[in-house]
């Protein structure tokens, strides 16, 4: 692969469409760069994964889009990131920068809360894995970190053609121990989060700032391009296509919601893990 | 009817689903609040009536709402605010307040521009009236309106089922004439338009303020509650419930894309121009 230049696009990953929260974020933020995402929606969701299978398709994922070209890339799920970032970091060996989840929205937390009483909303993994204390604690040393582990809330995000009873429900239960620790700031630590923004802003109230990985992400993506020199001038209109490892119809029909932009067309690539992916992806991502 | 409680609901009415987009502002600033929202969607859309049509119908559903209770209206629609607001608050002699869009977010743009150079998206009819020309003169003398006429954008955005390519051209050539007025602030001067934000944000760049009519409304709407001691105590969360004059599941159906929140029940009253309000609401609201 040739050395990144800024003409080539920001590469973001994913286990499926929640990384799409993220890249809305980057594309209202960085209109005039080039985007490719790509959902591994075969292997989704890689929540039980253990570190050392998501540590392979982080690897896998990565090769695959850099053989294609990209000057950064964005790993858009707190799994992958957790298990692989230094790992992937390594593994690249500084021909490409990698920008994951956690540190970025954790260093914005520790810039908006004025009490220093930080919550977090996460995947019962993601909680347990302490990534948000240890980023926070590295941010923010006097803060604290109150963490409600939310199993049910992004399968009923995913699941819900609109938002349903259930959600409201599970949302109402998730933010009690978030009021009574009286946070003044949230993290949604997982990217499907921003879906149910709305009805958290809600039932905290408009005092309490709600930190999300997008924003977070936009911001650091911004400042790695414009340090390494390859950030597009202002005044283009970027693009940004859709690969993905399972079926692309059911990834754009439930993509739009989380994007919330026009999503145009969607490529399929085969994964194998530990396996040469076999189809040929510049051919079939040319929509 | 009885003098204004606090206790009373916030009633807001229009002529469809898009002051929907104002209920969510008002429900995620007020949670505590209850309020009732009226979409007279029988008589649907507004754009094309008369003034005094307008006014008719503005007093017809204001009288309902008030028949069972308010301690403060809505207009979450610009054709009615346009043709009815001054008509319905001498119609109402004082009884109760009534905020109206139009004042509220040009007096919000005109806090937010730093270079004077605001920019409106309405309908044709709203353009037309030069109801924003005289708000924003009125509260920023020396401030410049550059007005983009939108005809198809509202039915684009209420027929989409998602966000389509029709959405997409549409708006890239609604910002251009914005981008060449060297805009900071956009007012998006018809309810149905915080569902393409996203889009706006990215083709007109992170440093355009868009200012909707949903927050600037609610926070006309506190100030009101305020003045008027009316305002509930923080703490408690409050409900809303839905009244249409057409069929309640189309409603209930197209509303949830407008709200943002789960949307519940939604009751049917009938409206009848000119004529008294046969059915009683009370009965079948109480849901």
């Amino acid at each position: 692969m040739t050395a990144a230049t800024f003409e080539l696009p920001i590469a973001v990953f994913d286990s499926g469409v929640g990384g799409l929260t993220v890249l809305h974020e980057c594309l209202v933020s960085l209109p005039q760069e080039d985007f490719v995402y790509l959902g591994d929606t075969a292997r989704f969701p890689y929540g039980l994964r253990s570190p050392e299978e998501l540590r392979a398709f982080a690897f896998e994922l990565a090769d695959l889009l850099l053989e294609h070209g990209a000057k950064l890339l964005v790993i858009a799920c707190n799994s992958a990131t957790a298990a692989a970032l230094p790992a992937l970091r390594e593994h690249l060996h500084g021909r490409v920068g990698v920008v994951g989840v956690v540190g970025p929205e954790s260093r914005l937390a520790a810039q908006v809360t004025r009490s220093g009483r930080v919550g977090l909303l996460a995947t019962p993994a993601t909680v347990e894995s302490g990534a948000y204390d240890r980023s926070l604690a590295a941010a923010a040393p006097s803060a604290t970190l109150t963490s409600v582990a939310a199993p049910a809330l992004a399968p009923l995000i995913q699941a819900g053609g609109e938002v349903d009873e259930h959600v409201v429900v599970e949302v109402e239960r998730l933010c009690d121990p978030l009021r009574a620790a009286r946070v003044d700031t949230v993290i949604l630590g997982c990217t499907h989060y921003p879906l149910v923004r709305p009805m958290l802003q809600r039932e905290l109230g408009r005092g309490v700032e709600i930190v999300s990985s997008g924003a977070a992400i936009a911001e650091e993506v911004h400042a790695q391009l414009a340090a390494r020199g390859l950030d597009r001038p202002d005044g283009r209109r970027g693009s940004y296509r859709f690969l993905c490892s399972g079926d692309p119809e059911a990834f754009r029909r439930l993509g739009t919601r989380f994007l919330q932009l026009s999503l145009g067309e969607v490529c399929h690539v085969d994964v194998a893990h530990g396996e040469p992916v076999a189809a040929p992806l510049a051919g079939r991502a040319a929509a």
